[in-house]
């Protein structure tokens, strides 16, 4: 299992190029749950969302020798944005990104915006994370893993550690699971800060794959999901999170598309908070009850916002009476 | 004049209840201008906007006698919740606030989560601010400006102060302007630690009073304005904000409605921020070519976030191509 001593680590190695998250209670949603809710704003990372975290966590570590080898990500989006935002703040260039060329234009856009080789490789992330495969195996590239890494996973544990710092008193912590880099970071580290502290990860219907692996006791990457608007959340889940949570398996609750949806309204109705799916979906189970946080202090995390202007648009106008 | 140790104190006096907000450098106006663009991000204020600022400088300072009498505001909203929020954080009671009927609705939903008497009262600022004129002198109430007030120009005025601590390079800081006060405040402050810091307004052309006003050599306030979604621009121009400005006027700029929706829909799609009518304005300048910033470092105030989700609706509808 990763020490807290590991987590405080990356904490300090990580400070100086990513941003100490603000942490703000809801009104609307202690009002509506009769508990006291608390948002942690990973939306307001440089690159829009945690990933940068683990990325950096991860290339600060190299040797020269695998420096020097170049980098290959596939990701969804927000991991590549993080490790092309890693890499630029290290200073290590020859970085090769593989994104499917469904990933949401917000963070295609961004994207190019950094000195990376883009690739637009197949439908899915599991096409794009076969084609980086394949790079990484005729270049010598290091492939940076988005969540089956001990260090990815140490870097995202740091979420953990800040709402503890900032909120000593949280009694529960909402998780977006897919990969499960995050939910393995964040649980390790606060189980070791204060064990009672309550995890429960949330995961599209579509792809219930962090549910399914603790039911078989087998970590369940790839996955084949069925199609979510939560692109983050979809896919497999990584051996290395299944093997710190297999012991000890956080509470996983699944959400409709339709939840979801319904969150990113809230977030942006409520709190004017532009919300990616992925992140949305840690304060749905709340809006329908699936999480019982009466009389309790909670936090949900709020992992990303490159939320894509087309979906915007599909929600601001399919739900008007919100 | 407004001296400089008055803001430095302001600062003091109100920094346990508001936020040292974020500057953010945007990318992609810093690509679309050739200049070093950066984005002073009052959205994240407690209530949703800047006014928090000179509302608590001016209830703090109140006496005993003037705090037994009780307060009114009117406001368009942002202003009422600046009030709201600096009461409950002074532990001060009795506040009544008078807001127009079609004040936004983003707005009055989170003004009813206060405890004040909230009236709704006509169609216009104006009207809204005949009520609470009437409602003072009915009952010895003091009325707390929006912006003809030193106290509240002062409180404004910190964010210029804090603008410069962060980014000294700054040389240019761009300003939406309504009755006055965050202009008043901001130009004053700045150009006693950086005088060759240049200060340019916007407004609305549905409502040029501060245009008019420097041209005339006198405030006009109230003003007839023309209808304009950028809500908290609208109307006169203060006397005591055109004291503070009339030996050395700032640069106006006048902006159509169109190009405020544009900024609206460019914050949301290049930022994710949400970014209210009045806010946005900041940018739309930089976006027409209005205001050259080639070669610069320079500041948008993004003062407000509070965007009414009817109005969200139609501007991501409307503009599908941007």
């Amino acid at each position: 299992m990763i020490e807290l001593a590991d987590f405080l680590q990356a904490q300090r190695r990580i400070r100086p190029y990513i941003h100490y998250t603000r942490l703000i209670q809801s009104d609307y949603l202690s009002e509506l749950t009769g508990g006291e809710v608390w948002l942690k704003l990973e939306n307001q990372q440089p690159t829009g969302s945690f990933k940068v975290r683990g990325a950096l966590n991860k290339l600060s570590q190299l040797s020269e020798a695998e420096k020097a080898q170049g980098f290959v990500a596939a990701s969804a989006g927000n991991h590549a944005l993080g490790v092309a935002h890693a890499a630029a703040s290290l200073g290590l260039g020859q970085v090769d990104i593989f994104v499917p060329e469904t990933a949401p234009e917000a963070k295609v856009n961004k994207l190019r915006r950094f000195p990376v080789n883009l690739h637009l490789a197949g439908q899915t992330y599991e096409d794009a994370h076969q084609a980086a495969a394949d790079f990484a195996s005729q270049t010598g590239a290091l492939e940076i893993s988005a969540y089956d890494d001990l260090d990815v996973i140490t870097g995202q544990g740091t979420v953990g550690v800040e709402i503890l710092m900032n909120l000593p008193a949280c009694q529960q912590i909402i998780v977006p699971v897919g990969g499960g880099g995050l939910i393995a970071g964040v649980a390790t580290a606060v189980r070791h800060i204060k064990p009672l502290c309550h995890i429960v990860g949330v995961q599209p219907e579509a792809s219930p794959a962090a549910q399914l692996s603790f039911a078989q006791d087998r970590a369940i990457d790839p996955y084949d999901h069925a199609p979510t608007i939560a692109d983050g959340l979809a896919g497999g889940f990584g051996v290395r999170p299944f093997e710190q949570l297999r012991h000890n398996p956080p509470d996983i609750v699944l959400v409709s598309e339709a939840d979801i949806r319904r969150a990113i309204l809230a977030l942006l109705a409520e709190h004017q908070l532009v919300i990616e799916p992925s992140g949305a979906a840690a304060i749905a189970p709340l809006l329908t009850g699936q999480v019982d946080v009466r009389g309790k202090t909670a936090v949900c995390i709020l992992t990303g916002g490159n939320l894509a202007m087309g979906l915007l648009r599909e929600i601001v106008t399919q739900l008007p009476n919100h």
